[in-house]
């Protein structure tokens, strides 16, 4: 901000630029939580609101902010249409927000680690506090010592995720299910510490990032008696509204990444991720891997050599047997001279297991990093994927699938896992629970 | 990525959701390069379409990508209003795009360092092929040695603004003007010579962060034959769409920050942004400092001195004298006791000069910073604000400005540079041309 020449009275620019006065900042009303959402409306719950932008009103719009005229008469309804800032998602529920939800622009994900001294008591606490601050800031209200509320009016669909490790259940008397630990060694990670593990994740997403910055900071502060940070890996897509919803992003390779994930808000979602009896009935388990793409060797590849590596199309992500991305995918289909069309080594017959006859399936809801180079190494960027998946059964279907990656995949030439952590994500709650209390109260 | 089990046939998930699909990822058609935009228009382009989602295209798209049904009838030409995405700005002109430019939601700045062996040749080499890569890729279309063109095509305002250190007109024997040279040592700095100073800047910015961490990237690689990376720096803003247009943005401390601007599009704005004469007539003066912002300090003041700092209003930025943001400023007001109602050691009152009896003003276009801490630090980030203004008299203007703040000002309690450098801005070029042109060549 330094320096500011603020307020001039700047007598000779004319009018200003104040057709739309910005509203009073106090707290907003309290969200409709009449209508609890169903299991299906969960997601939808929001979008009414979230693009909501007339295409009149947001080029008058814009066009009077940069002229500073006066708005044209009846244009008034227009200017005050809500902005996708204004979205909300529901906190409580059968579910966590932030697994089922349609992928918002930012992500930041905090590893924490419980301080020596906190009990089982302590950890109750500290996730009663936590929950009031996302079931606050979630709704487009500041936390209760939410220092900087000005930043708290702008949800942008922000969702809180929390996540266990195994640390955090052992402090608090719980049984540690046994898929919660960390995956075994690949050959092909090449892990730092620093972005391994922890004992409370949260996972907090939006589509602005100012709003991902203000809640992290709020929930790091409300937590900081309880925690220290272990790690923070912040992620980002496609802006809200560069793509048209659900189009299938491309992640820093150019590749079309998601294709055959099961579909949002379907039966066959429900069963992918959703674990359904147990302790984690209503929650799932979370892999958190940070993946380092190799962009500089990636740009030597031939469009060949990268089609091959994943047996799918550049131009579009089909799958090199068929003409459109969501087209059935032929394993059997052999070129003229006898090879296979999707390659053995192929990416995505190596992860559906073709070649070893079955057919595992997790959800994924990866996002870009990429943080600048360390000063002086003479690189150009150190980017890559933040990988997350969700699935109900962890051994089941998560570990074959890497197993097989990590035994033959030629996408393993460009990429290095070098970050790895497993969370199990309790079932969502009501109002007056805090997340995790059926875990950890039973 | 890994795993990636794609292109699962999936037999029961029913329909995918396919409703939305993708476009053929071939080069877009031209840009309408036939009405070439006027010195006021310059702003205005692309933006008829940058946020042209219809409010029924975006909550039907939304909910068909989430159930997978099919598209009602008559759905499909609002399925097809152009998105955010597909907003282009000019790239040539009077002036680079990128500084008049309502500030995009994203922008990367690159310092490179010209390699040793790099004489004036080389560098007219480098900014013809830094410069075909920003006219393509501002229009959408990928550069020509494009290795991932399927990432070219969402350009979302994409501007890359060209900046000249002392050392490129130094090397390209170009005399350099007195003031292109580092700031004087301020008593508040504590720089860090990582986040100072450089040969050439490139300015990315665009309302998608995919699409600036591509072009960044495409940059990078056309000018590391020439040069090495000394510093880049990543920044963001409210994502687009999240506030109204034109509304005064907060910085991380919760401030509006930006008030006193000139506002965009004006002849005030001309007056003291362009440089009128000699050859960076047409270009301005760039300041770029990294400023640390001390959140947990500043979490710890009230919301008096929080006020007091700046002389302005938490809740909307008014000025203490008044009510409203943009109320004309009474530096002469006196509360009960007797006192400035904005203090002396407001940061408005210093910056603006007001007890120095003069006037100084200068164009800021500031972004956010965020970095996760460093392992073990116990911090909870590395934030502040990427300041840059931009002046067309940087030694009348900017540095009376900053050297009051150095002096007084009670906001350096909770800000720190820690990073600076100038830039010449150079006018824009014409078809044909490359950025700089005017200034290396005569």
């Amino acid at each position: 901000m330094t320096p500011r020449p603020d307020r001039d009275p700047l007598p000779d620019t004319g009018p200003r630029r104040h057709a739309n006065p910005r509203p009073d900042n106090g707290p907003r009303p309290e969200a409709d939580h009449d209508t609890r959402p169903g299991r299906r409306g969960l997601l939808l719950a929001g979008t009414a609101g979230a693009s909501a932008l007339g295409v009149g009103a947001a080029a008058i719009g814009l066009d009077r902010a940069l002229r500073g005229s006066a708005p044209a008469p009846g244009m008034a309804d227009h200017a005050e249409a809500p902005l996708h800032g204004q979205a909300t998602l529901p906190f409580h529920g059968e579910h966590q927000s932030g697994v089922g939800t349609p992928a918002q622009a930012s992500s930041t994900y905090l590893a924490l680690d419980l301080r020596e001294e906190v009990d089982r008591d302590g950890i109750i606490r500290m996730l009663r506090l936590l929950t009031d601050d996302a079931a606050r800031l979630t709704q487009g209200r500041p936390a209760l010592a939410d220092t900087e509320p000005e930043l708290a009016t702008a949800p942008a669909r922000l969702t809180v995720t929390f996540g266990f490790g195994p640390g955090l259940l052992e402090r608090a008397g719980v049984e540690v299910p046994a898929w919660l630990a960390p995956l075994p060694a690949f050959e092909i990670d090449e892990l730092q510490e620093e972005f391994c593990d922890g004992d409370l994740l949260l996972q907090v997403a939006a589509d602005d990032p100012l709003t991902v910055s203000h809640t992290a900071r709020m929930l790091l502060k409300d937590s900081r008696a309880f925690t220290s940070v272990r790690w923070v890996q912040q992620g980002f897509r496609r802006a809200h509204g560069t793509e048209r919803p659900g189009v299938t992003q491309r992640n820093l390779f150019g590749q079309v990444d998601g294709t055959a994930n099961p579909q949002l808000d379907s039966n066959h979602f429900d069963t992918v991720v959703w674990i359904d009896e147990g302790p984690f009935a209503g929650g799932t388990s979370m892999v958190i891997r940070r993946i380092r793409m190799d962009l500089d060797g990636w740009d030597e590849a031939d469009p060949t050599a990268r089609e091959q590596s994943t047996g799918t199309k550049l131009s579009n992500g089909a799958p090199l047997s068929g003409t459109d991305e969501f087209d059935h995918v032929d394993f059997e289909k052999r070129s003229e001279h006898g090879f296979p069309v999707i390659p053995e080594f192929a990416h995505m017959r190596r992860a559906r297991g073709v070649d070893e006859g079955v057919h595992d399936e997790i959800f994924r809801r990866p996002y870009n990093y990429e943080a600048p180079p360390a000063p002086g190494s003479g690189a150009l960027s150190e980017s890559g994927q933040i990988f997350t998946s969700f699935q109900a059964d962890l051994l089941g279907q998560f570990l074959p699938i890497q197993q097989r990656l990590a035994d033959l995949d030629l996408l393993n030439l460009w990429t290095t896992p070098i970050g790895s952590a497993v969370f199990a994500i309790p079932p969502g709650c009501e109002e007056g629970q805090y997340v995790g209390q059926s875990v950890i109260e039973g």
